[in-house]
């Protein structure tokens, strides 16, 4: 039997394109499962053997996705997360999840710990301190499909998941500027996240576009926790002139940062409007209730698991699709709304 | 040959200590290898057997636990999460979390991707309509720990690690006692799930121990989500006489009940008293702020995964261990403090 079975010989046999043959020996879904079928024939027949044609024809699929996330401590992530479930669970699929503690260390003990529990897939949302995605190339290299969604990363094998951070924190900022507020403080999170890097751009382009300076000392960055917020407050009291707005990159900081404002005997929205993002079951609850963008959590989890699965399925293929971006809103509430309250 | 041979005889032969042969029987990351190696072969020459020894030697570790929670969208969950990551990286281990979506169906396919990932053990928070726990005795069977908490049952290879939630709801609904109120309402989630029961109990009890009746028609019982505590406000508004104080099985809901009773023109806690569950972030955000019970969630997932450890590094015995009970209080806020504000 000759040992020297290539590819090209194949395709000459079967009547296929090399790329075709190629394809479908490493069991890609862009070929179809009848070609696949008679080329896997063929292939056997004339002795050829690699070690990626045998893995995919041992490999069974596992029915699970593997999930890493930075934290799961957000209605955020919650929501991200129940999206997920459902289309999973309808397509049969068990979502195993693990958190990345934001620590890339920690995201790349995950991905091995995903890759030996044999996941079909992998949706990962990045810590911030991932320099690299080097972590996934055994994915990459056994054709397991990576999906990245809202904290992403480029990688021509890979598809992201996102919202259009830029222009959603474009609206809030220009919301602001429209109920009269010339002096706004944006709080940032860790400006090494692409999510909070685009909202400040945002930011600085509606500023910018509405003929106002930014300034650097109007940012301020923190982790947007509970003390974040009450902290940031603290710091808008002491800047002069007070500013008259806020815009604060998540709903949990700002309503925070809100309640000591509060506190300190300022009027919310009259002397300073404020506005949140994500749309948290928070900001509907809190007084005044909280200006947001409404960030679709759960259809980000809907979409990552159902293009995953579309592309296990063979009915996409991902590596001609870069990005996915999905709407988000404003959403108008007391917190800033002072053109109807003078 | 002796049968009987104990880690105290190994220990003499080799000049170790028995908790450093139990650690090195047991595979345990803190004795090296060569150590390791040595009391192995002379356990082995001894004739030592256990059958913790036997598979510990024949099963790699994959340092993964396993985590099946009904579903990721609470503060309290994230924080037991969180609590559980900050113990497991500490000992070299990785979280691989799954969610129920609170069915047995799901919980019983979650248990077999748990097994197929070869978890090193299984920490368990079960779904409301789990009738047995069957779908965990492949775990039992092949000596791979399994304990529950927060959501528990009764297992005698297994342990449970909870609040008292009795003696919680029991302090809630007598802190409401003393502050005045007569005619409490109790909102509480599907009492199928035993915390929910427990919490109506205790709320039972200390109606009983102050001589109030305890009535039915006082007991409102929904899904503890936004929507429910809004409606749960609409139903105390109507009920005659009004009532004077709801002690609400979790935060959430109570906010969005105490938010609802506002809106409707009734003063908190003037006129009706309101304590929450599990001391959210939330809670201290609303106004007023919200009396709640604190769960310690973070501490019982160290605790959870301490416990686990410990196990499996043969530090102590499953079985002789059937419940741990973390300590709870309640935190008085405004919400509730009827006596002050007179």
């Amino acid at each position: 039997m000759d040992k020297d079975i290539t590819i090209y010989d194949i395709a000459k046999g079967v009547g296929f394109s090399p790329t075709t043959v190629s394809r479908a020996l490493n069991n890609h879904p862009a070929v179809n499962q009848k070609t696949k079928q008679r080329i896997y024939e063929i292939a056997t027949q004339m002795g050829y053997r690699s070690n990626m044609f045998a893995s995919n024809l041992r490999r069974q699929r596992t029915h699970t996705i593997g999930v890493i996330v930075p934290i799961l401590n957000s209605s955020f992530q919650s929501s991200v997360m129940a999206g997920m479930e459902k289309v999973a669970t309808e397509a049969g699929y068990n979502l195993i999840i693990s958190q990345s503690m934001g620590t890339a260390e920690k995201e790349v003990a995950n991905a091995k710990t995903m890759f030996n529990s044999r996941v079909d897939g992998l949706l990962v949302s990045l810590a911030h301190d991932t320099e690299n995605i080097d972590h996934f190339e055994p994915f990459f290299k056994k054709g397991i499909p990576v999906l990245f969604y809202d904290r992403v990363a480029e990688h021509k094998q890979s598809t992201s998941i996102v919202i259009d951070n830029v222009q959603a924190a474009y609206k809030a900022t220009t919301h602001l500027i429209e109920q009269g507020c010339r002096n706004i403080v944006h709080i940032s999170g860790n400006l090494k996240i692409n999510v909070y890097a685009n909202r400040l751009k945002g930011y600085k382009y509606a500023l910018i576009d509405h003929n106002l300076p930014f300034r650097e000392s109007l940012v301020i960055t923190n982790n947007l926790t509970e003390e974040d917020g009450i902290k940031a407050a603290e710091q808008i009291l002491k800047m002069k002139p007070r500013p008259d707005g806020v815009f604060v990159s998540n709903d949990f900081c700002a309503v925070n940062c809100m309640k000591a404002l509060k506190q300190a005997g300022i009027s919310i929205p009259h002397d300073i409007a404020v506005v949140g993002f994500n749309n948290d079951p928070i900001t509907r609850v809190v007084e005044p209730s909280l200006t947001t963008i409404d960030y679709p959590g759960y259809e980000m989890g809907e979409v990552a698991v159902r293009s995953l699965i579309n592309y296990l399925d063979a009915l996409s293929d991902i590596s001609i699709t870069n990005t996915i971006t999905l709407r988000s809103e404003l959403i108008v509430r007391e917190s800033s709304l002072r053109k109807l309250q003078k």
